[in-house]
């Protein structure tokens, strides 16, 4: 490895009470001995790993005068035994904005480069302290806004994902040491390898791929959120109802047409699945042309969407709008109180192109709503121990990898020879490969993966 | 003092890189192992203070299996050398909301309770570790977000403003002692402190006292912004303007009128000032209700206003709304570009009574205005070892303390007794105290101050 710079950056969001710089590298402990006066007067470059240190950070103004700029607790860490497995600081100062971006201003003006997105699990990747699919894993955990995906972001960042792959990987070799055999020993027309015995082996295979790449469908919707749109003509209350869902006020109501100009998309969970709602502004014909720029929006997202909450109001028709057949549609009667006294509101029951009667005013029907939600996202339980793929680069790679191992059994069934089979196993090999990286990962494809990771990880 | 509880809390906003939880109390530690697991199997019960741990979290769930929820780093502080002054500990964890959110649940389960709004730095208050004016500059270095308004918190943080103080009140308790002094001997008829010399004393603490009262219109103005009305008909471009001076896209702006129905407040430093512009409704006659509301919220958005900014475009007039006296008013012609062509562009020299062209869409004329608007907020440069008054609370305690000062000077000049004088006296020397607090404060006091701060702080 060439020589190693030394990174800072913030590693908090603003508005905390708490701000935590990063700094990482060969020589974070020094740089940071040129900005920190410890109480104790003792230089950090004189710690031990592991160790937490109370002073203060001093700066030099523009005009060359001395700064105080906060009072900080500082956290030695060194090399192997830190995130990145090089040297590393961690300055814990109060959690202004300020005070963050002028430590990192005087950490850069005593050496250090401002790290770039992701740098630091870069780094711990490079320097081995995880595997690539471990690396994402850290992202997605930062990203985990609930039980499921958390779950499924920590069980990849312990490296189940990795255990998984690493046993495919096992068995592809298998398949590929007994094909060779054959092909070693093939002009003394000895067959080693039982064809019948590598053709189970190979499916074996490809049916745990099958079921990985299978997996992403239900990894994407508990990653990302079920898309619904809420569709329907204007005024029949679809702020109402998105508030309703939210508990809480994030869209203007008002009793004038119109209101809603913009897609407000919004993420709910009902009973620990995400669901990401779009409301849309009213559909109708508008000469105004924010609003008409509105609809346009709102078309998108029903496009975008896997189920559709078509709403109307009683003696009302539903809107005309073309809703694609991939599309779970619910159809909605809202204002429920203005027509119905609240004591006699019967809720119906919804069958095929049924209907139900809310008030999202009030919130009544509104837990029966929610139930067919639930029922239309159609998420299997997670099981604690069978991965998910929630990642679109595992995705892509795994359907690269299961289109080689169904060559492979193409050609094991049609009796092709042992060195055109290999071929294929070598290629499903390098598919797996590319997910937890290994000599195998280019800077373009690393460049690719850290680019998305917040700064400061 | 009676038993204390451990408490928890978050202490970093969601959104970054890290999490940071915070535990502190007597039993702090021990609750902490009950959920971590360290990586060397060592209790934290057994580790040294300023000492760090990697290890797991784990906790349970509902349904009493085991849960990993995160990987972290563990700092242990033992009493009294911690922030609050107690044992203490804080978990590094990933900064999810989720993580961090279970991370606080499972401390509770094991025996925490939920931090107060600034619990821990009231703990460090009641503990001695902070006086009362550095505890209020925690929360005001926090939401430090420019030089100035850093500046001033560190240094009230650092005692800068205690010390000031601490001198006026030796000054108050010598006044004091001679007075009473003269009280123990007034039958004796012998004059031992020299009347005239009490009041040069006097005089000194009251005008020590009067530049601290007379520094909290800076100090305010500094700490909170000054607050600008951008004032128009509609169409003009009030949003254009706004988001000229913001560099960035923050209100809709569109070519139909009544686009802005919000005041939308927005904060930029101006040559390391800030400045809180209230973006307005354009001020028109209009059936929109809440068009109307709009109207009515820019009408109150002009009476905060330190500064006006009156905008108009060529060839049309400015609005007709009565300003209140005490505002500066800049007068702004906007849409330049549609009028002179960009070569010829020529600005305006601005005297009283005068106005700035501009164009806020192509940024000529923005520099000038910026000008303007620094000149107008007469913000005088701060001097490092001045303190400056920036809190509420402080500047009506020394308002107090100055009405009793400037009785005591009374009475001197009017020959009053001594025994009347020092009682004025005392009630200075009491409200000063106030400010840093001490015996005298009472639970609704440090209520009042700590309910402001963030959670986690």
């Amino acid at each position: 490895m060439t020589q190693t710079s030394t990174i800072t950056a913030i590693a908090t969001a603003p508005g905390g009470a708490i701000g935590i710089i990063r700094v990482s590298g060969p020589d974070a402990i020094g740089i940071c001995d040129k900005i920190f006066h410890s109480v104790s007067e003792k230089k950090l470059t004189q710690a031990m790993g592991h160790t937490l240190h109370y002073g203060k950070i001093i700066a030099q103004k523009q005009d060359q005068r001395e700064e105080l700029i906060d009072e900080v607790l500082v956290s030695v860490f060194r090399a192997p035994r830190s995130y990145t497995g090089e040297d590393a600081v961690e300055i814990s100062c109060h959690g202004s904005r300020y005070v963050m971006q002028r430590i990192v201003q005087a950490l850069i003006d005593a050496g250090a480069t401002q790290a770039a997105p992701g740098e630091f699990t870069q780094r711990a990747f490079v320097n081995g302290k995880m595997d690539l699919s471990q690396a994402e894993a850290v992202a997605d955990l930062i990203a985990a806004n609930s039980a499921a995906t958390h779950q499924m972001a920590i069980n990849q960042l312990r490296g189940g994902f990795s255990k998984e792959l690493s046993t495919l990987r096992d068995n592809l070799l298998k398949l590929t040491t007994l094909l060779e055999l054959e092909l070693d020993f093939s002009e003394e027309d000895v067959e080693f390898a039982n064809r019948e015995e590598l053709y189970t082996l190979a499916k074996t295979i490809e049916s745990r791929i099958s079921y990985l790449t299978d997996s992403f469908q239900t990894g994407n919707a508990i990653k990302n959120g079920v898309p619904v749109a809420i569709i329907g003509a204007p005024n029949v209350g679809k702020s109402t109802l998105l508030n309703a869902l939210l508990h809480e006020e994030k869209a203007i109501v008002s009793d004038i047409q119109g209101t809603t100009r913009d897609v407000i998309e919004d993420i709910i969970q009902i009973q620990g699945i995400t669901f990401r709602f779009a409301d849309t502004a009213g559909i109708r014909k508008t000469k105004d042309t924010i609003e008409q720029m509105g609809i346009e929006r709102s078309l998108k997202a029903l496009d975008h969407a896997n189920i559709v909450l078509l709403i109307s109001e009683t003696g009302i028709e539903f809107p005309n709008v073309r809703i694609p057949e991939d599309k779970h549609v619910i159809r909605v009667i809202n204002k429920s109180d203005l027509t119905h006294p609240a004591s006699s509101f019967v809720y119906n029951k919804v069958s095929n192109g049924g209907y139900i009667h809310i008030s999202a005013l009030t919130g009544a029907g509104i837990p029966l709503l929610e139930q067919e939600l639930v029922k239309a996202a159609a998420i299997p339980e997670i099981n604690d121990n069978d991965p998910i793929v929630t990642n679109l680069r595992h995705y892509e790679a795994l359907k690269k990898a299961q289109d080689s191992i169904e060559r492979v059994l193409q050609s094991l069934q049609d009796q092709i020879s042992g060195d055109l089979i290999a071929q294929d196993l070598r290629l499903c090999l390098f598919h797996l490969a590319e997910i937890t990286g290994g000599e195998i990962t280019t800077d373009e494809v690393l460049g690719n993966i850290f680019k998305n990771f917040c700064i400061g990880k």
